[in-house]
């Protein structure tokens, strides 16, 4: 991953990571030092631009379903492994990395440790998510704040609304970090709590509703609506407007449908869009060309989606 | 801790090591190996019986608070000896404790790998109860099932309902380990969804009596319900009946009653209910004596906790 991060270009990762070349020009060393940093959804709009993509692998690792060549290694070096491996094997094709917390949570101590130190071996050039659906009093959520983007090096978190909105507090304090509010989910038990009726319409969508109010104001949030739910598309995008991501898992193995999700879900830009896939992605091979069969399957990814948002423009 | 792991007695605690004893009958033994482990709710039941303690406290360690000796440390050890001392020194007045996962992740790496070693330090004879109000689609929490109860050995786990009954199914499979739903938080934006008007009552309250429902058919289900929200409690024991387990945090620090909490949220048996307190425990002291400041702290509100509940019983 290294060799990659280093010939990647643009301002801005190079800002980020805090090495400056020596070929850049003055005015950009001067406006590094003093630069307030931008906006998560403007960083997250650099990435999707400059990378042409709208894909964000779900980094998901699953014990049973390994390539066959790491099964016999320790869960440590295995999950290192494969992880590299898929990085490396997608990096040309994804804006995005998305850790689901419960796969690494069912490694133990060594799943979590793995997970800690994963932001960094990404490096700062793509948009790194930990999805834990985190949810809690204002004071937890603190602590949890400074160790995600802090310690471990997150971009940004998936936020389930369920205690308040005063809970997302900690994380409309820093804007230079990003916070997806799951407004509905990909499984069919959503409807217990995001469908209940409310004067603002179904809850699901007086979620979207109050993501774009503090959207606007904080320049950092973004929803969680799943692809399975298709006929949710044109009312969140309708409701959000321009420039407030949506992140979509539930394509693949979950069976949504990508083409709605894309046509109905980016913004007027084409863009606005982070596209989840997991297993698709990681598990295309479990024999010796693991990794060449990930990275087709992230470009094929790639390509689909922008052949369907090239249809929006010139359809 | 092991000293003192040792030195309790009851049959169930053995069973569950499985460490037996040679004075040991040879009909518990041959019980031990054909039993089916107790439902959740019965074993929670047994340990507040033999500890004659409701108190649950919160291991939830805060790097500004920690007690001015441990400070140098390193991040690992100092965590390691804070609550190794904080456990041996509370031991004989918790019946269970609670560990926010939020707490952890600050620390990063180090801090969830001695998160996820604790359990084992505190031995079976404690309810361990790993706070990270997890929510999910079901593929994903039978991960975290797996982890926080196969590999951690925690005893019990936090949910957050917002992604709908059905999620709940890996939990409801395994009637040996615990779940307690959030029902009500304590933080005042708990009314926005969790008193959102349902033609069942406030949604908190039909939470809680889906959760009576699931409880009666499985056994390990109880709810959170913060005390700062006293007027709930009558409600929801009303609602829960005898046996049905509370988890109440929002005592101390937060301000919540703990006299309303006792009185209206134990059951019939003057049970089924704990309560949590973390910050007036753990940091009773930041000097030479914080070890012998939280025992007593501990031993404090186990005896106002058990003054309430007398006062119940022949009140």
């Amino acid at each position: 991953m290294d060799d990659e991060r280093r010939s990647s270009s643009g301002s801005e990762s190079r800002r980020r990571s805090g090495r400056v070349r020596r070929t850049q020009p003055f005015s950009e060393q001067h406006h590094h030092s003093t630069a307030v940093p931008p906006k998560f959804s403007q960083r997250l709009d650099r990435v999707l631009s400059a990378r042409d993509s709208l894909v964000c692998v779900g980094l998901d690792p699953d014990p049973a379903l390994m390539p066959k060549a790491l099964r016999r290694l320790s869960p440590k070096v295995q999950l290192t492994r494969f992880l590299d491996g898929i990085v490396k094997a997608t990096f040309d094709h994804a804006a995005a990395y998305k850790m689901q917390l419960g796969s690494y949570i069912q490694y133990g101590a060594e799943g979590l440790e793995v997970l800690a130190r994963l932001p960094k071996r990404i490096g700062p050039n793509r948009i790194r998510i930990l999805d834990m659906k985190t949810n809690d009093i204002p004071n937890t959520l603190r602590m949890v704040h400074n160790g995600v983007f802090g310690k471990m090096g997150f971009d940004a978190i998936t936020f389930t609304p369920w205690l308040g909105w005063e809970t997302l507090q900690p994380f409309l304090d820093d804007p230079a970090h990003g916070v997806f509010v799951v407004a509905h989910s990909s499984n069919p038990g959503a409807l217990d709590f995001q469908e209940i009726p409310t004067p603002r319409g179904p809850l699901w969508l007086a979620v979207v509703g109050e993501v774009r109010r503090l959207a606007h104001a904080h320049g950092n949030v973004g929803v969680v609506l799943g692809a399975t739910f298709s006929e949710a598309f044109h009312a969140a995008r309708a409701t959000l407007g321009n420039g407030i991501p949506m992140l979509v898992p539930g394509v693949g193995a979950q069976g949504g449908s990508l083409a709605t999700a894309v046509r109905e879900g980016v913004d007027a830009h084409g863009r606005a869009l982070l596209v989840n896939a997991s297993r698709s992605i990681l598990y295309a091979s479990s024999g010796g060309d693991w990794r060449k069969a990930a990275g087709a399957e992230a470009k094929r990814l790639k390509v689909q989606i922008n052949q369907l948002r090239a249809g929006l423009r010139t359809g």
